[in-house]
């Protein structure tokens, strides 16, 4: 349950700092709007509040649904003094009848009571329930910049001041809820005059509201169906949401922090898996299964590694009703459960080298703002640990398992990426140094680290005691060079935002759990049952065409559903492939194929189904990789000199720049970088002021002026360049 | 940590309850032999000892090993008279020295301090320590039968007082162990006269020890080599250890009742996946991946459900330092994880049939006893979760999972099991009713559930509200039919117990990472180097051949490691076949081919190697199903009057009986035969004398005489009988 403090903790971590965010006024608690302007009468308000504040009333309604759907509610924020018609709202949202909530859902649903309701009660929403909620803005708070408007913090015995900006920037920022609705209930009112409502002019005359057609614009209004309705250049987190949730990849789940992944998104794992494993095994790596608990005494024996993740360490210290003599921890990393046991099987050279890798989940309780796919508090991955005899056995196999892991990227999601080595600050805890592979996702200008191979040098080897007899000296201890490396369902998330659009989800052919879906077309109430039999069979010959060329084709043959809303269904879905039947095209004996990438048509004779769709499909997943390397390649700029590294950030970009190589200097730019976004750009939400980070050095740095010894200066600090590195904000 | 009163409670489990046990007597601390005597002088012992008690010592020692080696101490449970040269002992034991253990050695590696060591320190080693120590009992300790031994448990202020037999049974009780090895100190003193040693005639004229010949024969003793020392018909919990981890499946883990699972198992487990896998992927089964997590509100929704789990939920109750709001749960099994979604997602008939299945960890922190495979507090299985419109469709595809389970122990582990129903008293939780497979391990003579496919009824859904209009009757709600099935890590255990005998495991073939070891023999010195590489080029070209053929075969070329050490090595591990090419092979174009099912030769010309390797291989595990099923069969005894069911459990059989099917008289079948078992019976720590439970209904009732309704009796309670029904022992 979040409380008041630390909902305030949380605005402040949004910027949301105006008169009154940081000290609330305190006065007795209130049930109504009446009572709340009395007890504020008077009162000496915080030292920013200008002008006279703007209160507020904020209603929880309940549709009229099926007992089977899940509660719906509708929170209205809107002036006091806005006429919130229910019956107009009702007709507006397309729903049955709306009351208003009873203490029970208030309570149940958004943890608070009468009195106490705010929009800050969303937060108390558990995320299952979010993509239920409606919220609902009245338009004259969205036209009013200027104002203060009065809020409780959760208990209404406190108020808070915000800008209305502040107020959509606090919704924004929520995960889960589906983007929310900005009404003119004025408007309303005078378009709906039904017979059992009474007119609804507004009541005071300060309201400059604009058309509520522009506020929508604005911030795109949605009622609920399959497509998605945020854009993704506009609202691009809300758009990520409605793309994961609508294609089913993706359910929100009751703990927070934790998703269901569904079976269209863990079939793009599970070809991960499979090539993946493939390549390993011929590597020599076997597969095993370790414990998921570790004992305090062995998770702290590595004090660097301990120090990176015990912040996100969750432990269990309870089982049925009996406390656990001691804490067990979930693992956030197998480093230090296998090692102990590494040092007991390897006892001579002949042992090593040893290639060990478990598919697995791992836990890291974050605390920061959770997000499908990218940061969950339980994930799924591989976890690679090889111990060898020699340091360039390990750095070999270091660099080999990245370019597995590119070829992962390139070959399996279209996606690309760069090679290259983490700077000293950006390392594993506890490696002596990491590779790494760094996407970008355009729609954000963020730089993405997309998996790590590390060599831990002999780090782990000597706290853990993993060594031989030197085979060649005798009576020398040898200390086991080791690697650890691992790619999570991270992947997911990536290939969507990198590869969707405002239809939703485009699937990278290799992936996709179907590949061509055939829809029947074109049949209407002229045609005769042996028509639309001859259609239905053209599509199983179709698909059974195409499946034992090995593509993985479907016939849509669900009745009292119009192609239309399959075309809908299945772009949403991001197939790559929509093929058409008709009765002209069984006519002409051709088919009509539509790429999902490029939404174009082309015309495929049924004779030649099967080579034509399977050279399409490669067609289509080179098409996505080359259009999304080329803009990760124009949004890589090579920046000469600091003026031009923060507007290039502020322009999506990633920057290569000369660098020195030196912490200090990384902590330095990344200070620099947030501090002038803030001073010299508008606050935008959507894509945050942080500071750039380091994301890595590439490994080819011939893409770049040569560095000269002396000559090249680091961009930042002046000092001699030591190679090329990316800078960039980052998730 | 285990503390003196715990102790106690494990060693009444044990039936451990001489004299003094459950009421040590209390004194002050002491430091040695002579200071205990004299703290009990005078005091009044417990009312059963009879007899001066026997005084001990129990040393801890420390051989000199390289520092690459564990720390691997040597306990000496030894009557306080007896001279326990160490010298001899070392010698004995090839061990270059042994020196008294420091306090640390105490203390971290047994969690104790000098004065209260005793053997029952040895229940405070960690797990994963306890392959590395050695135990050794003073034989006149073994031949002492009548006299009550002094021990300190755990505390050097308490005594108790325990029979030698009682002292021998809680060692074996002791998980992880290697055997322990009696030692006649005075024979060894006689045979190692060596020039350091003091001679070492017994002191005490009390000696009456049989020879340590006839000691080490009834309790073989063990030195730390490759192979298996313990005999599974007569020690099998100690050979089914020995078999785990010297065969490289299992390593013993920190974190008590969590096992490593190595390759050498994992490849048995990803053998199944791929199978079960292809299976349920044509039943139109999808993967996905819930969250591990689960909150208290959403795991108590279904109460019956619950009620079976809570006891072995493990909770986490903090993240980093913070702690959390609500304990979170780790999902014993996923019906409450999932079936809210369940409901969220099936909103009409059209979302049904819905089938989702996954691949993952579950936890169940059980109390009893752990044991590898069997029994474990975090295991890996696939959990399938189906939901029909149809009751029919939901028994047929409980049946046809049920068959799916059956074939893979069948087909790949060639282990026969019987299908059948659960009673109501061993159903799954919640379920309306379980089928299952049950199992039978010969050398204990007890059943075992090796796989569980459950019709969940509408229980859940109506729980969770999943249900649907009625296609057919307008506004009719329907709740949905489930299915939830599960097959666990516990399948490698069974196989193992199974199939294994003296030498190690015997891996069926289908699921053996290696098939085919091949092995160059006969080199000797007077062999010229061409001579050695033709016959290395020939197991090579061998090996190819058979890789080629699709089977997995591999070369063991290890330098260093004569013929024997492997065979020894490779049959330890199990590999089905062994082939051997040598000289005179080579000459004649042959090979010969030892198989570890029956160890028998045969000879393989090169030229039919693929061929007759691939029907070998077949008819191996055909004959070793054929073998397993026969002994399951002849064990399942048709018993017809109560009289004879103990005596067949006593004789390790299953009991095949004609049933009332009711639970009260399943209650009383089990009350029972446990008491008349201990009444008869002497006690056998091997084979507990356990009530019987019903295992399943056979769903093939036809193997036995009809069931007349009026005429043919329950065995048990002589009501009508209306099944025939399995009972048994069981794990």
């Amino acid at each position: 349950m979040t409380t008041a403090s630390t909902l305030i903790e949380q605005l402040a971590a949004l910027k949301i700092t105006s008169a009154g965010v940081t000290s609330p006024v305190q006065h007795n608690a209130v049930e109504n709007v009446a009572d709340w302007k009395a007890e504020l009468n008077g009162k000496s308000l915080p030292d920013g509040v200008t002008g006279a504040p703007v209160f507020t009333k904020t209603l929880v309604l309940k549709p009229k649904l099926p007992k089977s759907q899940p509660t719906s509610p509708v929170m209205v924020i809107a002036k006091d003094e806005t006429d919130t018609n229910m019956t107009s709202l009702a007709k507006e949202l397309k729903l049955k009848e709306l009351r208003f909530a009873n203490a029970d859902l208030l309570s149940g649903f958004f943890a608070t009571e009468k009195g106490s309701v705010s929009p800050f009660s969303l937060s108390q929403v558990a995320e299952a329930d979010r993509s239920n909620v409606t919220i609902v803005v009245d338009s004259t708070i969205v036209a009013d910049s200027e104002s203060y408007i009065a809020f409780h913090p959760l208990v209404s015995s406190q108020t808070i001041f915000v800008k209305s900006s502040e107020l959509l920037a606090y919704i924004k920022s929520l995960n889960g809820f589906k983007s929310y609705v900005v009404v003119d209930f004025a408007e309303l009112a005078s378009k709906n005059s039904a017979p059992a409502a009474a007119p609804a002019a507004p009541k005071a005359s300060s309201q400059k509201a604009k058309p509520a057609a522009a506020a929508a614009a604005a911030e795109p209004t949605t009622t609920n169906t399959d497509g998605i309705q945020a854009l993704k250049e506009d609202d691009f987190p809300s758009w990520y949401q409605q793309v994961l949730t609508r294609s089913d990849m993706l359910e929100y789940y009751d703990v927070s922090g934790c998703y269901i992944i569904r079976p269209w998104a863990f079939h793009v794992w599970d070809s991960i898996q499979t090539f993946f494993d493939g390549e390993i095994r011929k590597l020599k790596v076997k597969n095993c299964s370790f414990p998921m608990f570790v004992s305090s005494r062995v998770l702290e024996r590595e004090k660097d590694h301990i120090e990176g993740f015990a912040p996100e360490v969750a432990w269990v210290t309870k089982a049925g009703s009996s406390d656990l003599e001691e804490p067990i921890a979930l693992r956030p990393t197998s480093e230090t459960v296998m090692y102990p046991y590494y040092a007991k099987w390897i006892r001579s050279h002949r042992d090593l080298p040893l290639r060990l890798n478990q598919w697995c989940n791992v836990v890291r309780w974050e605390f920061k703002n959770p997000q499908p796919f990218l940061r969950t508090r339980e994930f799924l991955w591989q976890e690679g640990h090889c111990a060898y005899l020699h340091e360039r056995e390990a750095d070999e196999e270091a660099r080999a398992i990245l370019t597995l892991y590119r070829r992962v990227y390139e070959e399996l999601l279209a996606v690309p990426v760069v090679e290259g080595r983490k700077s000293e600050k950006e390392k594993f805890a506890g490696a002596h140094y990491t590779t790494s592979i760094e996407g970008y996702i355009p729609a954000t200008g963020r730089g993405i680290q997309a998996a790590t191979s590390h060599n831990l040098g002999q780090n782990f080897s000597k706290m853990f005691d993993i060594a031989v007899e030197d085979p060649d000296v005798t009576a020398k201890k040898l200390y086991a060079w080791q690697t650890s490396w691992g790619l999570s369902t991270r992947t997911i998330g990536v290939m969507v935002m990198v590869h969707g659009d405002n239809k939703g989800l485009v699937m990278p052919p290799r992936v996709s759990e179907i590949q061509v879906i055939v829809i029947p077309c074109g049949i209407t109430v002229k045609h005769s049952d042996e028509q639309r039999k001859a259609i239905h069979d053209a599509c199983h010959d179709a698909a059974k065409a195409l499946i034992d060329a090995g593509i993985r084709a479907e016939v849509d043959d669900r009745e009292n559903y119009s192609p239309g809303f399959k075309f809908n269904h299945w772009e949403v879905r991001g197939v790559p492939i929509r093929l058409e039947i008709g009765p002209k095209d069984l006519e002409k004996k051709s088919t009509v194929a539509v790429r999902r990438d490029k939404l174009t048509k082309s015309f495929i004779p049924v004779s030649e189904l099967a080579q034509q769709v399977s050279s399409l499909l490669d067609t289509i997943h080179n098409d996505m990789l080359a259009k999304a390397t080329a803009e990760f390649a124009a949004n890589r700029k090579l920046i000469q000199k600091w003026e031009d590294f923060v507007p290039a950030l502020n322009n999506k970009a990633i920057c290569v720049i000369p660098w020195c190589n030196r912490e200090a200097c990384e902590d330095e730019i990344k200070t620099r970088s947030a501090n002038e976004t803030t001073l010299g750009q508008p606050e935008d939400s959507r894509a945050p002021s942080m500071g750039a980070k380091s994301l890595c050095i590439p490994y080819d740095q011939s893409a770049y002026p040569p560095i000269k010894a002396g000559e090249t200066k680091c961009v930042q600090c002046g000092k001699d360049a030591e190679c090329y590195a990316l800078f960039g904000r980052s998730y």
